[in-house]
């Protein structure tokens, strides 16, 4: 689980928002949005994720879209729309913090989010909801090998791990890959880069749901039919 | 270990000479020095260690410096300077390979190094030393809490642990207070805001080395006198 848990496109979307006003005069939205995607898709490797990625990519997309018209004092916007990103709170979903709580009564759970180290560790912290989490990692991509060595660091089996989450390319198709089971519970939005093909879904192991209220009923119902997994990690 | 075996501060003051230059028709090198440390140490809780971090850095005191003066086509100098850091091959120290190989014939080596994930994950690779080290560890800051939290996770006696670094405030410092030894190799230049008062560093468990080549002679003279520790970790 990660950004199941908390507001995290939707500051992306806030934040390109007022990054398209503030180039209004210069360019035409459309215009905007398809420069500064292809920009972040270029810098991912060099940049990674997070938020200081995102606004050096706005700082890059501001210059090439204007021809190197921008001002200083509209770069300083940019800079303070990261920064306020970085500052804003976290703003959890509903249904977070009692399906935490009811679920790590029964299972053992760990939080995987991927990027920045100091970002994301701060968002946990801030989220209030560290304790119901018997570990928390960050990692610096979500692949197959990824989920892989974090299994075996903590000897967890494919067949006792289950990862909920919101990115089919990230929380989803990789925990299928290595034998594990997935929940996808999409978000309203989702980045153009992180979009699948249905045809890799079509598999054992995958469950959909609408909210993650339902989490709960869903492994009660896998316990059932079946036992010795997850949570991730059923606890003894 | 970490930034004792390859440049990295050498690269912060080459880029920091470019961008001194670049601001060269604006304002005087002194206050470039000045303001730009100024809001690197002010951002430092906001943005973390790292070349992304320094960038933004960079292009706020960049602004700030030139009262809003500076053009699209500066900033996007800037933003390449910062691309090129990340870029940049990694450059070992000239002991790094051998004395990596002789220690880890005897010890179990761990590396330890923070700031960005991505950035330092990167670096580790492309530096080719990763097979001498049993682990490597990228924290988000090295506290005593977080050293604590590190050989707490890897079951090792903070009596079985010793660190090697160039930074006082680092490696050296919270090493020593959580009960550890520690190893203090200076670098020759060093970043104003790591400074440390020398009075802190009269007590035991502290050693200062001038080169990597030096340690393990010292790590064999430290066997000697007594045994059951570290390196980090003493190999049974």
């Amino acid at each position: 689980m990660d950004d199941t848990l908390w507001h995290n496109e939707t500051y992306y979307l806030e934040t390109g928002a007022s990054f398209k006003q503030l180039l209004a005069a210069y360019v035409r939205p459309e215009e905007i949005e398809r420069v500064l995607g292809e920009i972040e898709i270029r810098n991912v490797a060099l940049y990674g994720y997070g938020i200081k990625s995102y606004t050096l990519s706005m700082l890059e997309a501001a210059i090439a879209l204007t021809g190197g018209r921008i001002t200083g004092k509209e770069m300083r916007q940019i800079l303070e729309l990261g920064q306020e990103m970085l500052r804003a709170e976290v703003r959890l979903f509903e249904a977070a913090e009692p399906t935490l709580a009811e679920l790590a009564r029964a299972y053992d759970l760990m939080l995987i989010t991927k990027g920045d180290l100091l970002e994301q560790g701060n968002k946990v912290t801030r989220s209030g909801l560290q304790n119901y989490f018997r570990h928390v990692e960050i990692v610096q991509d979500k692949t197959a090998a990824s989920y892989r060595r974090l299994l075996e660091r903590h000897g967890i089996l494919p067949a006792q791990f289950i990862m909920v989450g919101n990115s089919l390319r990230s929380d989803i198709l990789p925990v299928l890959e290595i034998g594990a089971r997935a929940v996808y519970i999409p978000y309203q939005h989702t980045w153009a880069h992180e979009r699948v093909a249905e045809s890799d879904l079509l598999q054992r192991n995958y469950y959909e749901l609408e909210t993650l209220a339902q989490l709960p009923a869903l492994l009660a119902r896998l316990d059932d039919e079946q036992d010795g997994w997850f949570g991730t990690v059923k606890r003894k």
